[in-house]
């Protein structure tokens, strides 16, 4: 741990001494506040076309700020899309699959996280919710970068040993910092309000200087659950009352930085860590969990786990007021990775140039800047690379489906192969998947057609 | 037709003797106009969750007044729904199936239509665009309550004889009135723009006394086109190119709404007559027109022509500022036929009772009253019925299917089948099948099952 503060200082020295970056602004730096939910489907907000449940604090947050389109996790399923965010790197040079309850590992010691960064920075730093890099010591949230932490080290059905699922007799561990402090089980109800009340008072007692505050929630993952007043209040079912109390959650934080005086100089980021788990596998529809406990894609085809869109394109919707105009959609292609380099530099501090840093600057298009977007987007699912994505068209090789080749600007629901009649696209973003593959170790399917 | 006249007259005067409603509000009463778009689907819209195409106008109608997440057209294909939109009648009662250009049929004479009643009123009355209800002279909208008529006599693609499609030789005739005016063919560029031209110019030349202005436009009903100033303008490709032409019409109509200081006393409504055309059967494919030129259901299964939701649930957005209040959005039951008494109360006139009229006033509901509804809804496809919504609960029973029942609440894209679980309520529901069946001459499925 030391070792690694000191090369990260280190690094950052050397690039502050390189650097004469116009956009770097540490005189004022911004609080940061990520809020990221589990599962949570991209069609599971009123802005996105949800028809019953209703997400008046995210809609107003999109009317404040700018709301995506086309924002991507870097992965569809939990640790490899937390991995991401935090590094700015693609999972497949990290954490390319999920850790289970019983594992030794965490998100690999030479990485550094954007707490670690912002921490050296002189930010507080904060993580409430849901860890899953690793549940060991040495890679719980304290010793990756966040001075506190208040949560689960993991999935909120993952006990030990793996059961292989949480029952009504099993026990999981809130910890807080980096010890188990209080046994809650199958009983969630609290979890969601408790983690805002955590997020409210780090707000009130740091204000002296700037914070970075990680919120993960545990909700929507299975088994769901909510608080009581929260029951029955949504027309779309339990699932409905689960996302409207993190709806509610969000009311309360933008409350408190507006009571602390702190709602300009923070920016805020919501969003998922891939899409919803539909047709869920029997072993997950025990005690109470039903198969209509799941969220919705919106028009997207696929869902967690799946590299069509709904296993990977998100909500996201980000506001700083007076820095991101209002009102703005965006249906420009970006991803959790760039919110690494992009809150970086806002933070005025320096991106590691020992590493390749997938994530790049986006903050010229939150400004709501046109940004011609020649980027590039990947999908792995664990080791294996399915698909990419170049501007409109999206090209998919999976054993079952061959290869398919959407256009995603008029076709967002991958029902129109177009492979046939594109053989030179098909051609090139294959080129692509090969480049990725040989540069990454990311594995591809040989070519049967 | 001069008896129709008498009658409706002497309809009304019964009514007018008999009734003593607080709600009659004839002193003032207002313009309406209805805007009816061509197979567009539930998801095409920013508002109800389309990534790429940008309906600035509708939103912004929206915003200012009310948006509808449970709307129906009264069925999933053309003439039956406009049958029941004009008459306030389930398509079962007078048009169960589409007409084709071979027809010598229309609305049957002694129906009554919403534009009688408003010019008996006093209203002027247009309609604009496609009519769908019968192009022998006795049928077309100058025969059946309309003053004027600008428009297709059917579908864009019918020409006589049926070819079965319309190709580059063919041309179709723009009616104006009751004479075919104008030859366009497979060059239909300009229609969208004509009929914006054709609506602003009866709104500048109808001040003097209320108007009901009816524009049902062409598209994006195949082939679909649009004027050479919006190709490419939208991220969506040409099928997003023809929405945001729509959206654009929308504007012109506010602006002149606005100059001409009738804005407050114009009730505006948006609505589709049915869900986009997917999976294109192969007749409908040929010269220019591409299976990617359809619209998108959003979250919801099946499309035109079937009974799941993407082919009944439609995007309906209601403005009348001062009287419906702003930025409602409304999970409430309602239909295209409630439209039919709800415009004629607010018109001040009777609502005929001499024939069962479907539709229910919900003026309530569009002041953003709760209204516990205990509506209910029947699907029918022609004469077939195959499903019914009451409140939550869609059951559907269809030869390849059997018995689906969904809550729609919590699954609105009707992916979990709970008819195993829930016996008593199929049962329920399945009454209430037969009861329409017994009253209306509806077709039932034999209970196999």
């Amino acid at each position: 741990m030391y070792k690694i503060t000191i090369r990260l200082r280190i690094i950052c020295l050397i690039g502050l001494l390189l650097s004469c970056d116009p956009e770097k602004q540490n005189e004022n730096p911004p609080n940061i506040i990520i809020v990221f939910t589990d599962d949570m489907g991209y069609g599971d907000l009123s802005s996105y076309g949800h028809p019953n449940i209703k997400t008046t604090q995210l809609d107003k947050m999109a009317d404040e700020g700018i709301r995506f389109t086309s924002f991507y996790a870097a992965a569809s399923v939990c640790s490899p899309s937390r991995a991401a965010l935090l590094t700015g790197r693609y999972p497949i040079r990290n954490v390319p699959n999920n850790f289970g309850p019983e594992s030794k590992n965490g998100l690999p010691i030479n990485e550094i996280t954007i707490a670690q960064i912002l921490k050296n920075e002189g930010y507080n730093t904060m993580a409430i919710g849901k860890w899953h890099l690793g549940h060991q010591p040495e890679y719980l949230p304290t010793a990756r970068g966040f001075d506190l932490f208040y949560g689960l080290p993991y999935s909120n059905d993952m006990i030990l040993p793996w059961c292989p699922w949480l029952t009504e007799d099993d026990k999981l561990f809130i910890y807080e910092d980096s010890n188990a402090v209080e046994e809650i089980g199958f009983d969630q109800e609290n979890l969601t309000v408790n983690y805002t009340k955590k997020a409210t008072e780090f707000i009130n007692d740091h204000q002296d200087k700037p914070f970075f505050l990680y919120i993960a929630h545990s909700m929507p993952h299975l088994p769901i659950s909510t608080s009581e007043e929260f029951i029955g209040k949504s027309k779309g079912g339990l699932y409905g009352d689960v996302i409207e109390t993190i709806d509610w959650s969000m009311g309360e934080i933008f409350q408190t930085l507006k009571e602390t005086g702190l709602d300009d100089n923070t920016i805020v980021i919501f969003t998922s860590d891939n899409g919803p788990w539909q047709n869920l596998p029997d072993r997950m529809l025990q005690q109470g969990v039903k198969e209509t406990h799941a969220g919705s894609t919106g028009l997207l085809k696929g869902s967690k786990n799946t590299s069509y869109e709904g296993g990977f394109r998100v909500p996201a919707i980000i506001r700083w007021p007076k820095r991101i105009p209002e009102g703005i959609v965006s249906r420009e292609l970006a991803n959790t990775m760039d919110l690494f380099p992009t809150l970086i530099k806002l933070a005025g501090a320096e991106i590691p140039y020992d590493r390749v840093i997938d994530g790049r600057n986006i903050y010229n298009l939150l400004k709501g800047e046109n940004v011609a977007s020649s980027a590039l987007f990947f999908y792995c699912r664990g080791v294996n690379l399915e698909a990419v994505r170049k501007g409109k068209w999206k090209l998919r090789h999976t054993k079952d489906k061959g290869f398919e080749l959407y256009d995603l600007d008029i076709d967002p629901s991958e029902i129109y192969n177009l492979k046939e009649s594109n053989q030179e696209i098909v051609k090139e973003m294959h080129k692509e998947m090969k480049r990725f593959s040989k540069e990454t170790g990311a594995k591809l399917l040989p070519i049967k057609e």
